[in-house]
């Protein structure tokens, strides 16, 4: 970027971190939101980064998320680990979910962290990452709202639903993944729209059901999942699992909940986290043999997912966020205005 | 079938378990793969078949499994059941470990089911539908040996990788998928090549890495994984969970080991069991939560997976299972002529 601004991330943390608190947000929320916003910022996910802030603010403003929201954490003797978000936005029920999640894992063998009501906006490698920097494996799941067709079917019935995996690496970044099982992010769809370009064949249906590459059809049809009915197969079990099996909503009643996809959804979230020394049983170091693996991938020329992620992290770390002029100008606009600033 | 012979899944069931008996095997073993090769005949699942019973035969007469192996079973306070399959197939491992993993998930709310040194023949439905009867929702993955090339890549690596789930449904058969994470069945290849035809695009590698669709090339290469670099992430997961996390192979020294992927190969499996009424905590009832989305999936004209297998027991169920003459000679020949009547 010609105009690039260099920002650290500390100060980058805590001009996003001022927004939400300017705007009504409990300190603990706007330091633990500010947390991911920056991370995705510094590893160059601008989809996940400071564009999400006004998102979260038009959220608030509309009445859709708990601003000072305690997220309630209970734990049992048993190997599942509830946090009620009380309507508060996810990332800081995970935070206060992630100690006794890595406890019940090096204890059981493995446990889940159940997070109801909570609102959500952020990618799912802060969860999966934050895992496997304690040294744990870790699947991580949740629903969306409506705007995917299962493969076979005609209208908005699954999410975006995302699914993410973390697994342990010494001394390197931890092998992560995080994608949608939708065959591309709904944002993709508006800018081919925008762009007036067509969509690639399989993308979408319309309003009727029909297949489309024309960008306004889709988005008043349908997407369609990633790998036909694999991929459709995958987001149902995350409807499933991370919806029906935690009592809490599928992407339809969120859809229903908000009555739009303009702003954060209401719904739950799954974590499951594995401890690899007590699920190898010590019959071999888990660790050291998938760096066999991964190895292998690379070594046939290969890349691993997340390593371009990485590697902005690494230059963002040395060099400093990269931010336009444009970008500054209204983050200090929404510091100095609040929720005013919001249509 | 015009020469179709209806055999009922209990003759079928003690013709394929004496197969086994007089072939060497332990009367539990012989019985445990005579339930699910019947199993899958009755399903309709050809590939899982009676097609497989020489497959098992040759692989004891190469060595490769231990015919009387006695799964040694060890559970403590932890979430993890560990079967030590010791060289056997991997079905009565199973049979032997579900008791505890049920009564794990329903104290701790999630359980695990970890298999080791097995020899592996069958798909994974019949484990995630055992674990439905039971009420408990579930998925299944294992490694395989290596014919895959990771997206992006090369060379075989990543197993066919199988991954399946399964979810209760009252009054129903339960939802269950159960796919390779590669672009198609290895089978496949082989039926493009007998009949002279191409593979579509996008489906393997020949030798040197570079796209083909012929299938001789193919065959000597590697084939794909589904859906892009989100199967390929899916199916390096199960590598590291089902393989390296669980202290056993991983699918390329699973054919180191055995040198020739036309026997059953030697890995481990990994099962991980939910009971739905703990992980929801009351908030919800999961399972007639869970039946509002199947409905509306099917309410769109969209299929559920496993319906043909579930249309295909029904009929096996009332009208028996249909075989050919020549399938039934040749089950004959072998339960008569044992070892001897293998290649």
């Amino acid at each position: 970027m010609s105009d690039a601004i260099l920002v650290s991330a500390k100060d980058l943390f805590e001009l996003v971190k001022d927004i939400f608190q300017n705007a009504g947000f409990s300190a603990d929320h706007s330091e633990a939101v500010a947390r991911t916003i920056v991370a995705g910022e510094r590893d160059g996910c601008k989809s996940h980064g400071v564009y999400r802030v006004e998102g979260c603010l038009r959220t608030l403003k509309l009445g859709k998320v708990v601003p000072d929201a305690v997220p309630n954490v209970t734990t049992d003797e048993s190997a599942i680990i509830r946090v009620d978000a009380r309507g508060g936005f996810a990332n800081l029920a995970f935070e206060r979910g992630i100690p006794s999640l890595v406890e019940r894992a090096r204890k059981l063998g493995l446990s889940a962290l159940v997070i109801n009501d909570c609102t959500h906006f952020a990618a799912l490698w802060p969860e999966v990452e934050a895992l496997a920097d304690q040294g744990l494996a870790s699947i991580a799941m949740c629903p969306s709202y409506a705007t995917v067709a299962p493969a076979g079917g005609t209208k908005p019935l699954l999410g975006t639903n995302p699914f993410a995996f973390g697994w342990p690496r010494p001394g390197e970044h931890p092998y992560v993944f995080d994608f949608a099982t939708s065959v591309a992010a709904r944002g993709e769809l508006e800018l081919h729209r925008r762009a007036g370009k067509s969509l690639p064949e399989g993308w979408a249906v319309d309003g009727d059901g029909n297949p489309t590459t024309d960008p306004e059809s889709a988005l008043a049809g349908a997407m369609m999942p990633f790998g036909g009915h694999k991929g459709s197969a995958i987001s149902t079990m995350i409807e499933l699992l991370a919806g029906a099996m935690i009592g809490d909503f599928t992407s339809l009643e969120a859809l229903d909940f908000l009555g739009t996809t303009t702003i954060a959804p209401r719904h739950g979230e799954l974590i499951i986290a594995f401890d690899p020394g007590r699920m190898a049983g010590g019959r071999l170091d888990p660790v050291k043999h998938g760096e066999a693996l991964l190895e292998a991938i690379v070594g046939q020329g290969a890349r691993l997912p997340s390593q371009r992620r990485f590697a902005a992290r690494r230059l963002s770390i040395e060099k400093g966020i990269a931010l336009t002029g444009a970008e500054l100008a209204q983050l200090e606009l929404l510091r100095s205005k609040g929720l005013d600033a919001i249509a």
